[in-house]
């Protein structure tokens, strides 16, 4: 036998890990100081892995000045690129505990099991899910999603589905601003995209008429509908269904109602007037939401909330003998998480969630879910009195949608917001995300970013125009990006 | 606004931190003094969350407290359960970092991408992939098993599988032995379980004539024959197919060989004669495996790598105009992980693989793995010589299931195996898991544990011994625990 892979000199073993503290500890704090920049390519060719073992201090040494400056941005105030949570201190805590434990959760006796259902069950309360729910964490939405559907599929079709595989059309509804994830979903179930029928939708969510004309054309046809997916929170204007009224419709129609619910479901932690945009989410079969969005946790975490616990085993419990379970030893402790979902071995992701809240409580979490929609409010109220800037969608919830400047054409316009994009994430002032409404690729803001205050959105507005203006002098059409 | 989540006070959240990572090195470095042990019922109560906040030093406090202690066990040298790994030294190190940095890498441009590339691409050359492979890290094998399926599928039906549905019945084949995550697998993806053939194997493999004849006989009766999985290292016994043979017989099928080397793989970078058991592997079409087995690495990670890179894009990418990737900016950054699987959101799961290669070397790793197999083959010599103690099978790699008294009619055996398993995890000595061989529930040790020597194989044999004389004395029948 040759050696454990354990440090050979603890000593030194601590100091370098205390020195890596320090340098992540400096790195949080500044975090306003740091906002994204390119891998240099000395530094991006310096990440290919050789084989060679360098040992704990000089990796560590590594980690420090080749790791830490170049992450997502997502930690600096003004990001507000795509949907992405900013981070936590409490994160750091837990992640060292995590990697220190290093549980598998998929199932067995063990801490952080118990851990796990103590983070569903908050969740299931404060979403208002029934006792009768059973919820597993995973990666992100876009697994929660899966599993939701699975169940789904499984109500439809009956024990069969797992034996003998889909053996019937199934037809699924959305709005037409649903995200990719529930798309991505269908495909993977073998039910097929153009199977998933998006219902037009206003501001104010999905068009119930609509839907119900589909459901039963798609009968007529002899297709069987099986679900309908609710958003809470769209990706591109944060558009809420109104999921009360649409958990009627689910239920005439015999659909189960799913919610993505990826960042706006804990508009259940906002204050008025954001809080009522999720009313009605308590009504759903099955629920997908992310704790790396807008609970702000480290990535990646996700949850699947669903209202009937067997619904849940019924499409995912299968245990093998080298999976028995019994009696009081660590075999022990079921319900085994594996039995609710793909994934046998399972990290500890509960772990940052429960530290998350212990730390902050709901009342501190849901204060800063608040700020991020006052946060965007402000930022629209800013864009509409700014000409030539202006508003694509109205600000309903944390996304801003926009133009900086609607005075040009759609074409000039496109190519103008991408170019600002591009620049002020390069110049280190602001990380907006583009995406397309009535033809015209626009900025876009999501903020789910706990260290956003109004002036940055001021700093950031100001930064947009003067850019834009210098832009636009410069001479249109604007040189094409991409 | 109210106020940042950041912590008020910095030199104060920075103590607690420290004080923290010491309990964790403490942790660490006293791993061989710590099994598992239950979860006290105050405790496990006191996980429950109110929602109240406590700062991040009293949730600091109960991390030490609360929850360092009471892990699954598998840090301790003498835990062989299932297939769990150790975690790593370096995974401390790395998860401060990667909650630090808060990276989400779906896509974009930023260093964790790259760092996620070169762990994949290391990983293809020591598998002998080719160039123009793909892959993607996902939670585990379960998941890669998924993913490498669904690109499967699509070369069996096309683009329109993506757009339709499944609309003819595949079919798919494994050794008896395969593990459940491929059950799992053809289950969500629509496929059913009934249309997974289940092969009649020996220790050296899959019978490849009764793969031929079962693939045959499916296609007469108008079904697809698409994949076959072929297993270096199953789940219960260690066995490997011979994937040079099967190779030829899927490419003279035609069929997808996907590979489950969820631990076996890694013998890869064993010595002889272990290594020669992968033999083969680089002729599959796809791989799926874990770092957090038999590379140590913390939970969880996995990877699927896929032969043809544009398999793998087909059958997963979608991009909707808010996921347009442009120019030089953070957008930048093509290819996009979020086009090779289902999560959009994704944790910086590489770094810690990073590190742990970084630290360790190929060599480091590999000699931790020659030396888990050395233990199994030294406790498999010492059960053979060690009656009434009997191996149920021969030790292939890490992998050794026995009983503890083959004198015993084949129940009162079941019966004392699981009440050793129980009794041996539950006063600490050692931990082994059960599973079915022969009708028997057995004994079994999965060594996949750089911590384990020659002694604690010989401690844990001498106290199987003992527990089972013991428990032979006080009399048959002994009492049912499950």
């Amino acid at each position: 036998m040759t050696k454990t892979l354990d440090p050979q000199d603890w000593t030194a073993f601590r100091a370098t890990a205390h020195d890596l503290l320090d340098a992540c500890i400096d790195r949080l704090e500044t975090a306003a100081e740091h906002p994204w920049q390119p891998v240099p390519d000395a530094v991006k060719t310096g990440y290919a892995l050789t084989g060679d073992a360098h040992g704990e201090a000089a990796t560590a040494a590594r980690l420090i000045s080749e790791i830490l400056p170049y992450g997502t941005g997502n930690t600096h105030p003004r990001f507000w690129g795509w949907v992405h949570g900013t981070g936590l201190a409490s994160g750091l805590l837990s992640e060292m505990v995590a990697a220190t434990v290093n549980a598998n959760c998929g199932g067995r006796n063990h801490g952080m099991v118990h851990v796990e259902r103590e983070v569903i069950d908050w969740t299931r309360r404060i979403m208002g899910f029934p006792e009768t729910a059973s919820g597993v964490l995973v990666t992100g939405t876009s697994q929660a999603t899966v599993i939701a559907l699975a169940a789904a599929r499984h109500r439809a079709l009956g024990p069969e589905v797992r034996h003998k595989g889909l053996q019937h059309r199934l037809t699924a509804y959305a709005g037409e601003g649903v995200h990719n994830a529930t798309r991505k979903a269908i495909e993977l179930l073998g039910i097929g995209a153009d199977n998933l029928r998006r219902i037009p939708e206003t501001d104010s969510g999905m068009d119930l008429d609509a839907l119900r004309t589909a459901v039963e054309s798609d009968r007529a046809e002899g297709a069987r509908p099986f679900a309908v997916v609710g958003t809470a929170g769209s990706v591109d204007f944060g558009r809420f269904d109104d999921l009360d009224r649409l958990a009627d419709v689910a239920r005439a129609e015999g659909l189960w109602l799913h919610v993505d619910g990826a960042f706006g479901a804990w508009t259940r932690l906002a204050d008025a007037p954001w809080r009522a945009l999720s009313d009605g989410i308590d009504r759903a079969d099955s629920l997908a939401l992310d704790f790396h969005k807008w609970m702000y946790v480290p990535y990646d975490c996700g949850l699947c909330l669903i209202r009937e616990e067997p619904e849940h085993y019924a499409a995912f419990a299968a245990r093998p003998a080298y999976l028995a379970g019994h009696g009081e030893g660590l075999a022990g402790g079921d319900p085994w998480f594996c039995d609710y979902g793909t994934d046998l071995s399972r990290g500890p992701r509960a772990l940052k969630v429960w530290t998350a809240i212990e730390t902050y409580g709901a009342a501190g979490l849901g204060a800063a879910i608040s700020d991020n929609c006052r946060a965007a409010a402000h930022m629209g109220a800013r864009i509409a009195e700014a000409s030539p800037m202006a508003l694509i969608a109205p600000v309903i919830s944390n996304l801003c949608v926009f133009t900086a400047d609607a005075t040009l054409p759609p074409e000039a316009q496109s190519t103008l917001n991408r170019q600002l994009s591009e620049a002020l994430q390069l110049d280190g002032t602001a990380v907006f995300s583009t995406t397309e409404a009535e033809g015209i690729t626009c900025l876009r803001a999501a903020i789910a970013n706990h260290r956003t205050t109004l002036a940055d959105v001021d700093a950031a507005l100001a930064a947009v125009a003067d850019k834009a203006r210098e832009m636009t002098t410069a001479g249109l059409p604007l040189h094409q990006t991409d």
